[in-house]
């Protein structure tokens, strides 16, 4: 048979969640932010950005960690990297400045994984694709999703305006309504994993 | 940066496409189908199925082949292993009844690469998830998805009953109506890949 790639998954009760000052948005509105894209672009080219899967599970069922903003908008933790910066290194920068702790000996020592999904943004506008639009020769942003790897213990600090939810696979599945395009299909990108839930 | 698996893709007008003999569903019903998959459930236990994506280009945009039965029903080759057989063994078995020809000389040499998805039934019924529900101790199937890499030149012999199509990604997506959960979100599942559009 077909060995699947593992992840190891802990308990949501073996981390440690404290808080942090907050990160505000850059943004103040969808407008806002997308006109910024385009200043951005004009100066560095197409933007290039990180997101970070964090597993952990309860009840025997994978769960994802997501940043809330206000009582409906979910992200996940990540963030654009700097022109010409490592992506695996640019994350690992984004999850610090977004969950690691203000104390270096409490940073989590972030284990990047498997790329699991690439986005694109073919235009200065919201949607994005899985692929980039045949007649689209300039993509505006190219997003890559990635696994985290946790440890069995991690302390997290979660910027005070944000909240950290974790969030079962079977609520972000088919819930496109809810939490978006991709966030909503993590479940079918994560389905070729096997995952080793560790109940200690 | 990261690099990501490579997939070549070859132009749909490199491929040869001949008929053979129909290949009959063995049920005239959704009834009977769960029916039946109760009766086997019973003698075998769990079922478990693979099915293919061959990809092939058109346009600079990977296409994915479907089998449509009648006016819109479509499916990706593949079906049921037997009990304890080899899911890659299973696959090219499968693969050859739905598209191989009847002369051995003419059979392609089945590349089976990346299982990208993983779904399962969790009752008698049509619903699947891609991950097995919580308080499911004993799924009915688990159905894998597979990457298979086609040579530059192939020929396939398509079932008469059947049709064989080139569909783009673009039409797949977001597009769970016309052809489900599992096949809507093949774009996804394939976005981490890098395309190598050949063109010769």
């Amino acid at each position: 048979m077909v060995t699947s790639p593992v992840v190891n998954t802990y308990p949501l009760s073996s981390y440690t969640f404290g808080t942090k000052e907050p990160k505000l948005e850059k943004d103040t509105s969808v407008a806002d932010r997308l006109a910024r894209m385009k200043v951005n672009y004009m100066k560095e080219g197409m933007r290039t950005s990180v997101e970070a899967i964090l597993l952990v599970q309860e009840h025997n069922h994978p769960h994802i960690l997501l940043l809330q903003i206000g009582n409906t908008f979910c992200k996940l933790p990540g963030g654009r990297l700097k022109p010409g910066e490592n992506e695996i290194e640019g994350l690992k920068r984004k999850l610090t400045s977004k969950l690691g702790a203000n104390s270096p000996a409490l940073q989590p020592d972030w284990q990047i994984g498997e790329c699991v999904a690439t986005w694109w943004r073919p235009n200065f506008e919201t949607v994005m694709y899985p692929y980039c639009p045949p007649h689209i020769t300039k993509a505006k942003e190219c997003k890559k999703l990635f696994i985290v790897h946790l440890s069995e213990r991690e302390y997290f600090a979660v910027p005070k305006n944000l909240k950290l939810l974790a969030v079962p696979l079977f609520e972000l599945y088919d819930n496109v309504q809810r939490y978006g395009p991709v966030i909503s299909t993590i479940p079918q990108q994560l389905s070729r994993f096997q995952f080793n839930m560790i109940t200690t």
